[in-house]
Protein backbone atom coordinates (compact mmCIF):
# COMPACT_ATOMS: atom_id res chain seq x y z
CA UNK A 1 0.00 0.00 0.00
CA UNK A 2 1.42 3.43 -0.60
CA UNK A 3 -0.45 6.88 -1.27
CA UNK A 4 -0.37 8.85 -4.19
CA UNK A 5 -0.45 12.55 -5.01
CA UNK A 6 -1.19 13.49 -8.58
CA UNK A 7 -1.46 16.82 -10.41
CA UNK A 8 -3.97 17.35 -13.26
CA UNK A 9 -4.70 19.64 -15.99
CA UNK A 10 -7.99 18.98 -17.91
CA UNK A 11 -10.39 20.27 -19.82
CA UNK A 12 -13.81 20.19 -18.63
CA UNK A 13 -16.06 20.89 -21.49
CA UNK A 14 -16.67 17.30 -22.39
CA UNK A 15 -17.31 16.56 -18.30
CA UNK A 16 -19.52 16.12 -15.86
CA UNK A 17 -17.30 17.66 -13.52
CA UNK A 18 -14.98 16.44 -11.28
CA UNK A 19 -17.61 14.21 -9.00
CA UNK A 20 -18.39 10.64 -9.55
CA UNK A 21 -21.80 10.03 -11.05
CA UNK A 22 -23.47 7.05 -12.37
CA UNK A 23 -23.69 6.92 -15.92
CA UNK A 24 -22.13 10.37 -16.27
CA UNK A 25 -18.92 11.06 -17.72
CA UNK A 26 -16.55 12.20 -14.41
CA UNK A 27 -12.65 13.32 -13.99
CA UNK A 28 -13.11 11.28 -11.02
CA UNK A 29 -14.90 8.28 -13.05
CA UNK A 30 -12.42 8.25 -15.71
CA UNK A 31 -8.98 8.28 -13.30
CA UNK A 32 -11.15 6.24 -10.55
CA UNK A 33 -11.91 3.58 -13.97
CA UNK A 34 -8.06 3.67 -15.00
CA UNK A 35 -6.48 3.14 -11.95
CA UNK A 36 -8.89 0.34 -10.75
CA UNK A 37 -7.62 -1.31 -14.22
CA UNK A 38 -4.37 -0.10 -13.02
CA UNK A 39 -4.35 -1.96 -9.72
CA UNK A 40 -7.18 -4.59 -10.56
CA UNK A 41 -9.46 -3.54 -8.25
CA UNK A 42 -11.20 -0.18 -6.80
CA UNK A 43 -9.57 2.90 -6.44
CA UNK A 44 -11.10 5.61 -4.26
CA UNK A 45 -9.70 9.22 -5.35
CA UNK A 46 -10.02 12.44 -3.36
CA UNK A 47 -9.64 15.57 -5.46
CA UNK A 48 -8.90 19.10 -4.20
CA UNK A 49 -12.03 20.40 -5.34
CA UNK A 50 -15.32 19.53 -7.01
CA UNK A 51 -15.09 21.20 -10.32
CA UNK A 52 -18.77 21.90 -11.72
CA UNK A 53 -19.38 20.35 -15.29
CA UNK A 54 -17.49 21.98 -17.70
CA UNK A 55 -15.07 23.90 -15.36
CA UNK A 56 -11.31 23.70 -16.42
CA UNK A 57 -8.37 22.63 -14.15
CA UNK A 58 -4.74 23.19 -14.88
CA UNK A 59 -3.67 22.31 -11.43
CA UNK A 60 -6.49 20.07 -9.88
CA UNK A 61 -4.85 17.83 -7.47
CA UNK A 62 -5.86 14.10 -6.72
CA UNK A 63 -4.66 11.56 -3.59
CA UNK A 64 -5.34 8.10 -3.33
CA UNK A 65 -4.34 5.02 -2.22
CA UNK A 66 -3.10 2.01 -4.36
CA UNK A 67 -3.22 -1.66 -3.51
CA UNK A 68 -0.21 -2.39 -5.35
CA UNK A 69 3.40 -1.18 -5.54
CA UNK A 70 4.29 1.31 -8.06
CA UNK A 71 6.59 3.62 -9.29
CA UNK A 72 5.16 7.23 -9.57
CA UNK A 73 6.90 7.44 -13.22
CA UNK A 74 5.18 4.43 -14.04
CA UNK A 75 1.63 5.27 -12.40
CA UNK A 76 1.79 8.29 -14.61
CA UNK A 77 2.66 6.76 -17.71
CA UNK A 78 0.50 4.07 -17.58
CA UNK A 79 -2.28 6.89 -16.61
CA UNK A 80 -1.49 9.20 -18.98
CA UNK A 81 -1.78 6.15 -21.80
CA UNK A 82 -5.38 5.23 -20.48
CA UNK A 83 -7.01 8.65 -19.80
CA UNK A 84 -8.53 10.61 -22.70
CA UNK A 85 -6.13 13.30 -24.46
CA UNK A 86 -8.26 16.01 -22.59
CA UNK A 87 -6.95 14.40 -19.23
CA UNK A 88 -3.39 14.75 -18.58
CA UNK A 89 -1.44 13.69 -15.73
CA UNK A 90 1.34 16.57 -15.21
CA UNK A 91 2.85 14.79 -11.88
CA UNK A 92 2.53 11.89 -9.43
CA UNK A 93 4.32 11.76 -6.79
CA UNK A 94 4.67 9.17 -3.30
CA UNK A 95 2.65 11.30 -0.88
CA UNK A 96 2.97 10.96 3.02
CA UNK A 97 0.70 8.38 4.38
CA UNK A 98 -1.72 11.12 5.89
CA UNK A 99 -1.85 13.51 2.67
CA UNK A 100 -5.45 14.30 1.72
CA UNK A 101 -5.58 16.11 -1.52
CA UNK A 102 -9.04 18.23 -0.60
CA UNK A 103 -8.33 18.20 3.57
CA UNK A 104 -4.42 18.58 3.20
CA UNK A 105 -5.25 21.77 1.18
CA UNK A 106 -4.31 24.97 2.48
CA UNK A 107 -5.98 27.26 -0.09
CA UNK A 108 -6.57 26.73 -3.87
CA UNK A 109 -6.34 29.68 -6.78
CA UNK A 110 -9.20 29.53 -9.30
CA UNK A 111 -9.20 32.09 -12.53
CA UNK A 112 -12.14 32.92 -13.88
CA UNK A 113 -11.73 34.67 -17.65
CA UNK A 114 -13.58 37.53 -19.33
CA UNK A 115 -13.04 38.05 -23.21
CA UNK A 116 -13.96 41.73 -23.53
CA UNK A 117 -14.30 42.99 -27.39
CA UNK A 118 -17.02 43.26 -29.43
CA UNK A 119 -16.79 39.67 -31.04
CA UNK A 120 -16.34 36.08 -29.34
CA UNK A 121 -12.83 34.20 -29.98
CA UNK A 122 -11.85 31.46 -32.05
CA UNK A 123 -8.68 31.09 -30.28
CA UNK A 124 -10.41 31.33 -26.94
CA UNK A 125 -13.49 29.59 -27.37
CA UNK A 126 -14.95 27.34 -24.54
CA UNK A 127 -12.05 28.82 -22.05
CA UNK A 128 -13.33 32.50 -21.70
CA UNK A 129 -17.00 34.03 -21.23
CA UNK A 130 -17.76 36.62 -24.00
CA UNK A 131 -18.33 40.06 -22.66
CA UNK A 132 -19.13 42.41 -25.46
CA UNK A 133 -20.75 45.08 -23.51
CA UNK A 134 -18.60 48.02 -21.59
CA UNK A 135 -17.62 47.61 -18.33
CA UNK A 136 -16.55 49.89 -15.56
CA UNK A 137 -13.21 48.57 -14.34
CA UNK A 138 -12.85 50.65 -11.72
CA UNK A 139 -16.56 49.75 -9.96
CA UNK A 140 -15.25 46.21 -10.39
CA UNK A 141 -12.12 46.29 -8.98
CA UNK A 142 -13.15 48.43 -6.05
CA UNK A 143 -16.01 46.11 -5.68
CA UNK A 144 -13.66 43.07 -5.73
CA UNK A 145 -11.74 44.55 -2.24
CA UNK A 146 -14.86 43.55 -0.35
CA UNK A 147 -14.48 40.05 -0.51
CA UNK A 148 -10.99 39.72 0.77
CA UNK A 149 -10.79 38.52 3.97
CA UNK A 150 -12.91 36.29 6.32
CA UNK A 151 -16.38 36.74 5.77
CA UNK A 152 -19.54 34.69 5.59
CA UNK A 153 -19.99 33.54 2.06
CA UNK A 154 -24.08 32.15 2.00
CA UNK A 155 -24.79 35.10 -0.39
CA UNK A 156 -22.12 33.39 -3.00
CA UNK A 157 -23.09 29.80 -2.44
CA UNK A 158 -25.81 27.46 -4.32
CA UNK A 159 -28.53 26.17 -2.22
CA UNK A 160 -27.17 22.82 -2.92
CA UNK A 161 -23.90 23.86 -1.12
CA UNK A 162 -23.11 20.69 1.24
CA UNK A 163 -20.50 22.54 3.51
CA UNK A 164 -20.98 22.82 7.05
CA UNK A 165 -19.80 26.56 7.29
CA UNK A 166 -20.64 29.24 5.18
CA UNK A 167 -17.54 31.27 6.42
CA UNK A 168 -14.46 31.20 4.05
CA UNK A 169 -11.28 33.12 4.22
CA UNK A 170 -10.23 35.16 1.05
CA UNK A 171 -6.37 35.75 0.86
CA UNK A 172 -6.20 37.73 -2.61
CA UNK A 173 -8.41 38.39 -5.04
CA UNK A 174 -8.16 40.67 -8.16
CA UNK A 175 -7.83 41.45 -11.73
CA UNK A 176 -5.48 40.89 -14.52
CA UNK A 177 -5.59 42.04 -18.32
CA UNK A 178 -4.13 39.75 -20.53
CA UNK A 179 -4.50 40.76 -24.06
CA UNK A 180 -8.37 41.17 -24.42
CA UNK A 181 -8.83 38.34 -21.68
CA UNK A 182 -9.62 39.95 -18.53
CA UNK A 183 -8.90 36.94 -15.61
CA UNK A 184 -10.59 37.33 -11.78
CA UNK A 185 -7.57 35.31 -9.93
CA UNK A 186 -9.40 34.23 -6.51
CA UNK A 187 -6.94 32.46 -3.38
CA UNK A 188 -9.47 31.29 -0.58
CA UNK A 189 -8.65 28.92 2.24
CA UNK A 190 -11.56 26.86 0.55
CA UNK A 191 -14.81 27.72 -1.61
CA UNK A 192 -18.43 26.89 -1.20
CA UNK A 193 -20.04 25.48 -4.21
CA UNK A 194 -20.39 27.93 -6.80
CA UNK A 195 -19.05 30.62 -4.78
CA UNK A 196 -16.18 31.96 -7.82
CA UNK A 197 -19.41 31.82 -10.39
CA UNK A 198 -21.48 33.43 -7.85
CA UNK A 199 -19.03 36.29 -7.22
CA UNK A 200 -18.00 36.51 -11.01
CA UNK A 201 -22.10 36.89 -11.93
CA UNK A 202 -22.15 39.52 -9.45
CA UNK A 203 -19.17 41.55 -10.21
CA UNK A 204 -20.42 41.85 -13.49
CA UNK A 205 -23.48 43.03 -12.48
CA UNK A 206 -21.16 45.80 -10.91
CA UNK A 207 -19.27 46.10 -14.24
CA UNK A 208 -22.82 47.01 -16.11
CA UNK A 209 -23.86 49.53 -13.27
CA UNK A 210 -26.86 47.51 -12.00
CA UNK A 211 -25.44 47.44 -8.52
CA UNK A 212 -22.70 49.56 -6.69
CA UNK A 213 -19.42 48.60 -6.03
CA UNK A 214 -20.35 49.35 -2.07
CA UNK A 215 -23.21 46.83 -2.28
CA UNK A 216 -20.51 43.84 -2.32
CA UNK A 217 -20.17 44.59 1.66
CA UNK A 218 -24.16 44.68 2.21
CA UNK A 219 -24.51 41.16 0.36
CA UNK A 220 -22.22 39.86 2.46
CA UNK A 221 -23.80 41.40 5.68
CA UNK A 222 -27.22 39.96 3.86
CA UNK A 223 -26.16 36.78 3.39
CA UNK A 224 -28.84 35.92 1.01
CA UNK A 225 -28.00 34.19 -2.08
CA UNK A 226 -31.31 35.79 -4.01
CA UNK A 227 -29.36 38.95 -3.42
CA UNK A 228 -26.42 38.26 -5.41
CA UNK A 229 -26.01 37.87 -8.67
CA UNK A 230 -26.37 35.27 -11.43
CA UNK A 231 -24.29 32.27 -11.13
CA UNK A 232 -21.67 33.03 -13.75
CA UNK A 233 -21.44 30.03 -16.88
CA UNK A 234 -19.11 27.36 -15.85
CA UNK A 235 -16.62 27.53 -19.03
CA UNK A 236 -14.77 30.66 -17.87
CA UNK A 237 -13.64 29.19 -14.75
CA UNK A 238 -10.44 26.85 -14.27
CA UNK A 239 -8.87 25.89 -11.22
CA UNK A 240 -5.37 26.91 -11.46
CA UNK A 241 -3.30 25.66 -8.32
CA UNK A 242 -3.85 23.96 -4.93
CA UNK A 243 -1.53 25.34 -1.86
CA UNK A 244 -0.55 22.39 0.65
CA UNK B 1 -17.75 49.89 -54.92
CA UNK B 2 -15.28 50.12 -52.05
CA UNK B 3 -12.75 48.56 -51.06
CA UNK B 4 -12.86 46.34 -47.37
CA UNK B 5 -9.56 45.32 -45.06
CA UNK B 6 -10.99 42.47 -42.54
CA UNK B 7 -8.80 41.35 -39.97
CA UNK B 8 -9.98 37.45 -38.72
CA UNK B 9 -8.78 35.14 -35.97
CA UNK B 10 -8.87 31.77 -36.77
CA UNK B 11 -8.19 28.25 -35.49
CA UNK B 12 -6.97 26.08 -38.36
CA UNK B 13 -7.43 22.55 -37.42
CA UNK B 14 -10.30 22.08 -39.24
CA UNK B 15 -9.36 23.67 -42.40
CA UNK B 16 -6.80 23.35 -45.46
CA UNK B 17 -5.30 26.18 -44.87
CA UNK B 18 -6.27 29.96 -46.25
CA UNK B 19 -6.12 29.28 -49.80
CA UNK B 20 -9.51 28.51 -51.79
CA UNK B 21 -9.36 24.88 -53.43
CA UNK B 22 -11.85 22.52 -55.10
CA UNK B 23 -14.02 20.49 -52.60
CA UNK B 24 -12.13 21.75 -49.50
CA UNK B 25 -12.96 23.73 -46.53
CA UNK B 26 -10.75 26.94 -46.88
CA UNK B 27 -10.52 30.02 -45.00
CA UNK B 28 -10.46 32.07 -47.79
CA UNK B 29 -13.37 29.76 -49.58
CA UNK B 30 -15.41 30.02 -46.28
CA UNK B 31 -14.76 33.84 -46.40
CA UNK B 32 -15.02 34.17 -50.37
CA UNK B 33 -18.91 32.07 -49.80
CA UNK B 34 -20.54 34.43 -46.94
CA UNK B 35 -19.14 37.65 -49.02
CA UNK B 36 -20.97 36.28 -52.01
CA UNK B 37 -23.99 36.19 -50.14
CA UNK B 38 -23.88 38.97 -48.80
CA UNK B 39 -22.77 40.72 -52.02
CA UNK B 40 -25.18 38.67 -54.30
CA UNK B 41 -22.36 38.08 -56.52
CA UNK B 42 -18.50 36.93 -56.44
CA UNK B 43 -16.25 38.67 -54.23
CA UNK B 44 -12.55 38.14 -54.68
CA UNK B 45 -10.73 37.76 -51.17
CA UNK B 46 -6.84 38.57 -51.12
CA UNK B 47 -4.98 37.20 -48.04
CA UNK B 48 -1.81 38.67 -46.63
CA UNK B 49 -0.32 35.29 -45.35
CA UNK B 50 -1.05 31.83 -46.99
CA UNK B 51 -1.28 29.57 -44.09
CA UNK B 52 -1.03 26.24 -45.11
CA UNK B 53 -3.99 23.53 -43.41
CA UNK B 54 -3.55 23.66 -39.77
CA UNK B 55 -1.99 26.35 -39.47
CA UNK B 56 -3.76 29.53 -37.15
CA UNK B 57 -4.20 33.40 -36.87
CA UNK B 58 -4.73 36.19 -34.70
CA UNK B 59 -4.05 38.72 -37.08
CA UNK B 60 -4.73 37.40 -40.53
CA UNK B 61 -5.72 40.39 -42.84
CA UNK B 62 -7.76 40.27 -45.81
CA UNK B 63 -9.02 42.44 -49.06
CA UNK B 64 -11.18 42.49 -51.20
CA UNK B 65 -13.39 45.02 -53.02
CA UNK B 66 -17.45 44.77 -52.63
CA UNK B 67 -19.89 45.37 -55.39
CA UNK B 68 -22.43 46.77 -52.95
CA UNK B 69 -22.47 49.45 -50.32
CA UNK B 70 -22.30 48.50 -46.96
CA UNK B 71 -21.08 49.92 -43.38
CA UNK B 72 -17.62 47.94 -42.23
CA UNK B 73 -20.15 47.91 -39.08
CA UNK B 74 -22.59 45.35 -41.14
CA UNK B 75 -20.03 43.19 -43.13
CA UNK B 76 -18.63 42.47 -39.81
CA UNK B 77 -21.61 41.29 -38.07
CA UNK B 78 -23.03 39.55 -41.18
CA UNK B 79 -19.86 38.01 -41.82
CA UNK B 80 -19.37 36.68 -38.38
CA UNK B 81 -22.91 35.50 -38.74
CA UNK B 82 -22.43 33.32 -41.50
CA UNK B 83 -19.05 31.87 -40.77
CA UNK B 84 -17.87 29.31 -38.51
CA UNK B 85 -17.37 29.68 -34.96
CA UNK B 86 -13.89 28.79 -35.45
CA UNK B 87 -13.20 31.90 -38.17
CA UNK B 88 -13.89 35.35 -36.57
CA UNK B 89 -13.78 38.94 -37.95
CA UNK B 90 -12.37 40.87 -35.40
CA UNK B 91 -12.36 43.99 -37.45
CA UNK B 92 -13.30 45.24 -40.66
CA UNK B 93 -13.08 48.74 -41.98
CA UNK B 94 -13.11 50.59 -45.60
CA UNK B 95 -9.17 50.66 -47.02
CA UNK B 96 -8.27 53.05 -49.54
CA UNK B 97 -8.32 52.17 -53.04
CA UNK B 98 -4.75 51.08 -54.17
CA UNK B 99 -4.86 48.33 -50.35
CA UNK B 100 -3.88 44.98 -51.03
CA UNK B 101 -3.84 42.84 -47.97
CA UNK B 102 -0.58 40.96 -49.69
CA UNK B 103 1.15 43.54 -51.56
CA UNK B 104 0.66 46.49 -49.00
CA UNK B 105 2.05 44.24 -46.28
CA UNK B 106 5.58 45.77 -45.18
CA UNK B 107 5.99 42.50 -42.90
CA UNK B 108 4.36 40.04 -40.87
CA UNK B 109 4.83 38.24 -37.70
CA UNK B 110 4.57 34.37 -36.73
CA UNK B 111 4.71 32.66 -33.94
CA UNK B 112 5.72 28.94 -33.57
CA UNK B 113 5.27 27.57 -30.25
CA UNK B 114 6.69 24.48 -28.33
CA UNK B 115 5.53 22.79 -25.58
CA UNK B 116 7.96 21.88 -23.44
CA UNK B 117 7.10 19.04 -21.25
CA UNK B 118 6.61 15.47 -20.45
CA UNK B 119 3.54 15.11 -21.14
CA UNK B 120 0.67 16.75 -23.82
CA UNK B 121 -1.48 19.42 -22.47
CA UNK B 122 -4.94 19.15 -21.95
CA UNK B 123 -5.02 22.85 -22.15
CA UNK B 124 -2.84 23.79 -25.14
CA UNK B 125 -3.66 20.78 -27.47
CA UNK B 126 -4.28 21.38 -30.88
CA UNK B 127 -1.77 24.76 -30.64
CA UNK B 128 1.78 24.08 -29.75
CA UNK B 129 4.15 21.32 -30.60
CA UNK B 130 4.76 18.73 -28.17
CA UNK B 131 8.54 18.27 -27.09
CA UNK B 132 9.07 15.85 -23.94
CA UNK B 133 12.94 15.38 -25.07
CA UNK B 134 15.62 18.36 -23.74
CA UNK B 135 16.69 21.05 -25.77
CA UNK B 136 19.78 22.81 -25.85
CA UNK B 137 18.24 26.25 -25.46
CA UNK B 138 21.58 28.28 -25.72
CA UNK B 139 22.39 26.62 -28.72
CA UNK B 140 18.79 27.26 -30.37
CA UNK B 141 19.11 30.94 -29.79
CA UNK B 142 22.70 31.14 -30.69
CA UNK B 143 21.67 29.74 -34.11
CA UNK B 144 18.57 32.14 -34.55
CA UNK B 145 20.49 34.91 -34.77
CA UNK B 146 22.34 33.66 -37.97
CA UNK B 147 18.84 33.89 -39.87
CA UNK B 148 18.04 37.33 -38.85
CA UNK B 149 19.08 40.16 -41.76
CA UNK B 150 18.74 39.56 -45.78
CA UNK B 151 18.91 36.35 -46.86
CA UNK B 152 18.48 33.55 -49.50
CA UNK B 153 16.20 31.08 -47.58
CA UNK B 154 16.10 28.14 -50.44
CA UNK B 155 17.24 25.86 -47.99
CA UNK B 156 14.31 26.69 -46.05
CA UNK B 157 11.50 26.79 -48.97
CA UNK B 158 8.80 24.10 -49.89
CA UNK B 159 9.59 22.34 -53.40
CA UNK B 160 6.23 23.45 -54.22
CA UNK B 161 6.90 27.43 -53.35
CA UNK B 162 6.40 29.21 -56.03
CA UNK B 163 8.09 32.51 -55.30
CA UNK B 164 9.95 34.33 -58.05
CA UNK B 165 13.38 35.05 -55.27
CA UNK B 166 14.50 32.91 -52.53
CA UNK B 167 15.42 36.34 -50.83
CA UNK B 168 13.69 37.34 -47.69
CA UNK B 169 14.58 39.94 -44.58
CA UNK B 170 14.43 38.49 -41.65
CA UNK B 171 13.35 41.61 -39.13
CA UNK B 172 13.43 39.92 -35.18
CA UNK B 173 13.62 36.53 -34.65
CA UNK B 174 13.42 35.62 -30.76
CA UNK B 175 12.26 32.92 -28.67
CA UNK B 176 10.34 33.50 -25.30
CA UNK B 177 9.25 31.59 -22.88
CA UNK B 178 5.66 31.62 -21.53
CA UNK B 179 5.11 28.93 -18.57
CA UNK B 180 5.71 25.73 -20.43
CA UNK B 181 5.27 27.28 -23.50
CA UNK B 182 8.60 27.93 -25.68
CA UNK B 183 7.43 30.82 -28.26
CA UNK B 184 9.25 31.41 -31.45
CA UNK B 185 8.57 34.59 -33.19
CA UNK B 186 9.52 35.72 -36.44
CA UNK B 187 9.15 38.92 -38.64
CA UNK B 188 9.86 39.21 -41.86
CA UNK B 189 9.15 41.33 -45.02
CA UNK B 190 7.51 38.37 -46.41
CA UNK B 191 7.86 34.21 -46.26
CA UNK B 192 8.48 31.60 -48.45
CA UNK B 193 5.73 28.50 -48.40
CA UNK B 194 7.31 26.40 -45.13
CA UNK B 195 9.51 28.81 -43.99
CA UNK B 196 8.84 28.99 -40.55
CA UNK B 197 8.34 25.64 -40.18
CA UNK B 198 11.41 24.36 -42.34
CA UNK B 199 12.95 26.84 -39.60
CA UNK B 200 11.95 25.40 -36.40
CA UNK B 201 12.45 22.17 -37.51
CA UNK B 202 15.82 23.13 -38.20
CA UNK B 203 16.29 24.84 -35.23
CA UNK B 204 15.09 21.68 -33.21
CA UNK B 205 17.52 19.70 -34.24
CA UNK B 206 20.05 21.99 -33.11
CA UNK B 207 18.59 21.80 -30.30
CA UNK B 208 19.00 17.81 -29.77
CA UNK B 209 22.17 18.29 -30.72
CA UNK B 210 22.20 16.67 -34.28
CA UNK B 211 23.91 19.73 -35.83
CA UNK B 212 25.45 22.64 -34.91
CA UNK B 213 24.38 26.57 -33.76
CA UNK B 214 27.04 27.68 -36.51
CA UNK B 215 25.61 25.20 -39.14
CA UNK B 216 22.49 27.74 -39.90
CA UNK B 217 24.83 30.26 -41.59
CA UNK B 218 25.78 27.25 -43.53
CA UNK B 219 22.55 25.54 -44.29
CA UNK B 220 21.42 29.53 -45.43
CA UNK B 221 25.22 29.89 -47.84
CA UNK B 222 24.85 26.05 -49.38
CA UNK B 223 20.76 27.32 -50.28
CA UNK B 224 19.90 23.20 -50.41
CA UNK B 225 16.96 22.39 -48.79
CA UNK B 226 17.65 18.98 -48.45
CA UNK B 227 20.29 19.82 -46.33
CA UNK B 228 17.94 21.14 -43.51
CA UNK B 229 15.43 20.07 -40.95
CA UNK B 230 12.05 18.62 -41.36
CA UNK B 231 9.05 20.74 -41.73
CA UNK B 232 7.61 21.29 -38.24
CA UNK B 233 3.44 20.31 -37.82
CA UNK B 234 1.43 22.84 -38.98
CA UNK B 235 -0.28 23.08 -35.36
CA UNK B 236 2.24 25.12 -33.67
CA UNK B 237 2.30 27.99 -35.86
CA UNK B 238 0.09 30.72 -35.92
CA UNK B 239 0.07 33.86 -37.95
CA UNK B 240 -0.12 36.53 -35.43
CA UNK B 241 -0.03 39.89 -37.52
CA UNK B 242 0.66 42.05 -40.37
CA UNK B 243 2.41 45.45 -40.61
CA UNK B 244 1.17 47.44 -42.99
Amino acid sequence: MARFKLILEYDGAAYHGWQIQPALLTIQGLLQEALGRLAGGPVLVTGAGRTDAGVHALGQVASFEAPIALSPRVLQRALNALLPRDIVVLQATEAAPDFDARFSARSKTYRYTLLRREYPSAWHAGRVLFVPYPLDDAAMVAATEAIVGCHDFSAFRASTCAAKSPVRTVHDARWRLEGDCWHFEITANAFLQHMVRILVGTLLDVGRGRRSAESLAELLAARDRRRAGKTAPPHGLCLVEVQY
